[in-house]
């Protein structure tokens, strides 16, 4: 029986032929990505991966159906699995407001789902890292939020020389579109044919801004003369101050599909332009209320950085760390007679903290010793008999220097 | 708009009104988990939380489909949410042995979904840690994985006074059965009647045991007498050389349920009898078997602990510990012509490795002060204008003592 196209089993290093996702790297990615948000006083929370149908309707139209998990629950309930997290932590940040101080920043890592149409390494799923500050409106807090994301990323070993934040404006394609006398109720029209500018032909671009009365020569000029909005030069302002400048740069070729963005909008791209966007994210004031039916209202900014375009990143750029040696201590069992002793000292060093495996049948000296070099084992010991009771025989392996010790000095002795 | 009845949110500590679910709780749990998986060289995986439906009727035969979160997906694939992790990990190592030397040492802490009839507290959805073990017969790798059971509730700070392992074996039961002239095509329905015998009424118990041609009294003297198998001795015996004896019984009013078990079983439960089972398991050996198709043949043994009993065992035990502090350091901007050089300095205080919360917009200097009280912080910083450039105040929130030090200085004057 095999798994469902477009879904991944993450298997621990070394990784079996024909598997790609490792385990190891995901946990990798997380803990990073934990620890960069811990740093800047994100908390953490989680949503159930089952919501109401309704909840995403509402906010994306009923034609995002189509791309999603949904199915009538045995209790008949229409529900989806969760194909973004927005929703629902504006859902939960509505109904808790009152708990917490502002401005609240939290944080998760949930997996997320489409039904993407099936393509070649297309998927399905992915884990994704949400990051979202609410109750500020200040560009203050667009810039904090831009910091964490660049910050999460460095985390990883990630230089500016491998990646920028393209920085944006809902308000500056507003002023534009208004500017040229753009009808508001297309608007929305209008911001869909400059999300897809950099990927659709320019005749057909051409077409559709003509439709919309907006010429592309004078697109292209705004975008390239990038003159950021007062928002943006003080987010600009504070990223200097940061020493986060060379990370970040305005440009309007990017303005985010999703129609509930109302302010500064950003995407993150590998400078060689190699990969799709490794993370996207922008302000988006009114949602909160839009989704809590108007019981809560607070304005709200957030990004979310996906899993898979960063690990293939990291892995182009030479930035996957080794995982061998998941443990530390092989206790060889080379004397039967030995083995309760053997056992209790496992059982000592775990205690201490110590990453231990040992041979749980009788097995051949040599092969005990070969696995423990497989394992990466810092150190092998081995419980022997004398005249005076058992002493152990500490080996490291790095030097392959063995030593005899009390049993009662073995565990200090392994500890790194 | 509310989430799905049985579905859990995980709020940040301080909860608020009428949620009862921490992430931090949740965090602070699987933390534990993966600390202690890693001390006994086990590794982890993941697989999709989303299966073909075959591969649960396989195993569990047709009727377990009135409990899942099954549906057709949008390519007519009859799928279901995961309702427990054996199938996926069954799955995975049967595709992937060849790649892993024996015996395979993994874990895993999936959500898993069961559509449980609605009554008040039951939920749909809980969080489990999986730890199997495969390649090796010995009960050796039974006593391994049961010291990691019980590592594993250690390290949450439950003792020998809280919690208890049961010891079983189907053995042990299918020895009693066939001693008795049992129909062996019937001893998985003597099972059952065993799994269900602490649950159900004596006479219901009786008549059903009378239907398979067994004894009731004949039964329980079986369980009174509680001898060890020979299996089971050795594991008793393993036990004791790690220290563990206490943690451990031999009783056989548990059997586990499930039919895939072939020899020792076990659960975990508090002493007090106040909770239902906080952790199962057994050994399996014929399911990678089955659920491959016979591509492979592996012995196997494991078990699963929820986070939702658990969690209630620790609040009951006092065993669930702050979550405040989550913050170090708070950065007071009270000079906003000091705001650039706050900023920097929150940035060079976060690559240190800080925690640290700043006030995003202009606040009243009391006000900030108060939110890093609430925040739990150890140290607030000031920057300050002099005569010879900014300095930094760095005050101590323990002892409320201030000094003064170069802003060179103010980084490592934070560090604990």
């Amino acid at each position: 029986m095999e798994r469902l196209p477009g879904f991944r089993d993450f298997y621990p290093e070394p990784l079996p032929a024909n598997e790609a996702w490792s385990c190891d790297l995901r946990q990798h990615i997380f803990a990073r990505w934990r620890e960069t948000a811990r740093r800047y006083g994100f908390r953490e929370y989680d949503g159930p991966p089952l919501e109401p149908l309704e909840l995403y309707t509402t906010k994306s139209g009923a034609e995002i159906v189509s791309q999603l998990f949904n199915f009538q629950d045995k209790g008949g309930r229409d529900v989806s699995m969760r194909p973004e997290m927005t929703p629902t932590v504006a859902r939960m940040i509505a109904t808790a407001e009152r708990a917490y101080k502002k401005p609240v920043r939290w944080f998760s890592i949930p997996q997320l789902f489409r039904y993407e149409k099936q393509q070649k390494g297309r998927l399905r799923e992915h884990f994704q890292l949400n990051c979202d500050l609410f109750g500020e409106t200040d560009p203050a807090a667009d810039a904090e939020v831009l910091a964490l994301l660049i910050d999460g990323l460095r985390s990883l070993g990630l230089t500016a020389a491998d990646f920028v934040i393209r920085l944006s404006s809902r308000q500056a394609w507003q002023g534009f579109f208004h500017g040229r006398g753009g009808d508001p109720a297309r608007a929305q029209e209008f911001y869909q044919v400059i999300d897809k500018i950099e990927r659709e032909r320019d005749e057909v671009t051409a077409e559709r801004l003509r439709s919309v009365g907006i010429d592309l020569a004078d697109v292209r000029a705004f975008i390239a003369a990038g003159e950021p909005t007062p928002d943006l030069a003080r987010v600009l302002a504070d990223l200097s101050a940061r020493g986060l400048a060379e990370f970040a740069r305005i440009d309007y070729g990017v303005i985010r599909g999703l129609a509930y963005y109302t302010g500064i909008v950003f995407e993150a791209f590998d400078r060689k332009g190699e990969f799709r966007a490794i993370a996207g994210g922008g302000r988006y004031d009114d949602l909160v209320k839009l989704v809590s039916g108007g019981k809560a209202d607070l304005p709200a900014l957030g990004f979310g950085m996906g899993d898979v375009v960063l690990a293939e990143l990291l892995k182009s750029r030479g930035l996957v760390p080794s995982f061998a040696g998941a443990v530390d201590v092989v206790v060889l069992v080379e004397d039967e007679a030995m083995r309760a002793e053997s056992i209790g000292l496992v059982q000592r060093l775990r205690e201490d903290g110590r990453a231990v495996e040992f041979a749980l049948v009788p097995t051949k000296g040599d092969k005990q010793f070969k696995r423990a070099l497989e394992l990466g084992a810092r150190v092998t010991l081995r419980v022997q008999s004398t005249p005076t009771g058992p002493t152990v025989l500490v080996k490291s392996l790095a030097d392959r220097i063995q030593r005899e010790v009390a049993m009662a000095d073995s565990v200090a002795a392994c500890r790194p």
